[in-house]
């Protein structure tokens, strides 16, 4: 009788490391949530330096009444990124989260994906660093306070990028719900930073020269007022990222100097979705790389009109990849069929029959 | 001393049920691969049928010298899926497959992926699938024997296939390279179907009620000229399925009527290419769903071009969705990030710190 012969073990060729929730809690740990913003805030804002470099194109959206999934990929020619994030407002009176996420790098010579991670925390990493990009260009020279209108998810992370990269002391928290700003006021505990709970939004936005709005409805909401913005103010404007969700009244807009990722993706996704269509914006990534100006003047009124942009994803995957060896927080999963012979998938299978 | 705080287990909800490559082929061999395309061709079939409740969209293509990389999302309002996968004609000669692939199905209430499976032999399966369900349609009646020009990779899973779902009694196998046609007479030994290995393309198709070409080079080619098919003959073509990647000559074209899976697509990618853009074609669903005629007479030559659409995948991803409990193989991946409070992202991640 012979031995049964047991199927051959796969081929590293078949591994693609992966980043679960669990590995990415302890990278972000490991590094700490704030270090890590700063560094990822410089892969993006290299990765915004040679935009050109960059196959981009409008996410890709299935929009249904609960919600919206979406994939958005890129490419700088050498590695190709995706990422996988859903929205819906409604998930989180369900107990679910409104945005999750994954991701996926891959090289463009052979296609094989290199990387999958969790991007739900990833994210919220990517956008508070996103956001702090932005306002080194644009928010006013020596800023010291951020009013935080939307105390969710998003809130505490942006805290700490804007501490971090900005060198900002205090933030103003205000939310309709009093608990999430207790939540973001525990969780900001020992940062350092100022923290002062707000009972109105105009409480919040009182001597802050950078106002981030990051509230969570789909529907045109009106966060921000017209009279609530003074001039030389900076508005970080998260959550307007879908068609017919905005947070900003029309006549802020127009009395600010707007700043986009992508102008194909924003107007139709972001607060300028309220203007016409050839409504003057500025892509930052000109910004950053010095073709075109950011604040000018104290008086002036910037907006950061953000809607999350695939290259800050690309981008923020880059910089897990390039943690998985630092850190070793990863598993590689058998995800490729990678047969001796490339021809012979079908043996492949027919081998690993554990059956005569 | 207190006692360190163990981080939480992840939740339920944090899970997505993942299908290895180990675990597809235990599925595939518990199943048995022949039995397995049936009941896929069941469920594509059953997809079809139900066209017009699906979201439809070409694929999403990065296109670079060495290949492409595409992101192929559908939904049927319920579910949503998506596949990723790259096309590389250089692989095989470097090691690497030509194709791979992973899938995800999520759901579309709450956006959260529900499944993430590898895709590299599920494709082998669903190409072979949605082969036999055209041919069921499109063959002449008691189709007995089937020819195969190019027998790589997908070669195998079309004979069986087609034996299981058509009843068809014998394939005649050629490919440039004898290593290959060596190779799947050798794995098709024992299924019951008779095997022939040929000497030429013209041998091949000798006799031979449908023709299936599945052949790789990304380049114009003519692996059947217009004297090589003869009235009431199937032609199944898979191989050709991107920009400037064709098998048949355009006169064979001419004389078929030709049926396709999403003209918008297949008139970028499929053997129509070569034709004009509003050259007839029949959508296969609308055959299927009894809208629109298959094969009318026994002279008719009939043309399936096919370059795969994501609704196929996204039958066969929801085949495997069915199986998991049955089987059991699969895996829980922690992927998606579950706070006891969706708004306290940041909350859980510092709560999984071990440091004090």
């Amino acid at each position: 009788m012979t031995q049964p012969k047991l199927p051959p073990a796969p081929s590293d060729l078949a591994m693609v490391p992966f980043v679960s929730v669990e590995n990415m809690m302890k990278i972000v740990n490991h590094i700490g949530p704030a270090r890590m913003m700063a560094e990822i805030a410089e892969y993006i804002e290299s990765d915004f330096k040679r935009w050109e470099e960059f196959d981009k194109t409008p996410r890709v959206a299935a929009h249904s009444t609960e919600g919206v999934i979406e994939l958005m990929p890129t490419s700088d020619g050498e590695t190709y990124g995706f990422k996988y994030v859903n929205g819906h407002p409604a998930n989180m009176a369900r107990g679910f989260q409104t945005v999750t996420a994954f991701g996926v790098l891959a090289r463009v010579d052979n296609g094989y994906p290199i990387l999958l991670s969790e991007m739900t925390i990833l994210t919220a990493l990517r956008t508070a660093a996103t956001s702090a990009v932005a306002a080194k260009y644009l928010a006013p020279k020596g800023a010291k306070t951020m009013a935080m209108i939307g105390n969710g998810a998003q809130c505490e992370f942006q805290a700490l990028a804007f501490r971090e990269v900005l060198g900002i002391e205090g933030v103003r928290l205000y939310d309709l719900d009093p608990a999430a700003t207790d939540k973001a006021a525990h969780n900001l505990q020992g940062s350092g930073l100022n923290i002062v709970k707000c009972t109105s939004p105009e409480d919040a936005v009182t001597s802050a020269e950078i106002i981030t709005t990051c509230t969570a409805d789909k529907q045109y909401a009106t966060i921000l007022t017209d009279n609530m913005v003074g001039a030389g103010q900076h508005i970080n404007a998260i959550g307007g990222d879908c068609p017919g969700k905005t947070e900003l009244h029309r006549d802020v807009l127009l009395r600010s100097d707007i700043f986009v990722e992508f102008p194909p993706q924003t107007r139709i996704e972001g607060e300028i979705q309220q203007l016409d269509p050839d409504h003057p914006v500025t892509e930052l990534w000109r910004v950053i790389a010095g073709q075109q100006d950011g604040r000018t003047s104290d008086r002036q009124i910037t907006l950061f009109d953000s809607v999350g942009f695939a290259t800050e994803d690309f981008s923020a995957l880059r910089y897990v990849y390039d943690q998985l060896q630092k850190t070793g927080h990863y598993i590689d999963l058998d995800m490729l069929a990678d047969p001796d012979d490339p021809r012979d998938l079908f043996g492949m299978v027919r081998r690993a029959n554990p059956k005569p």
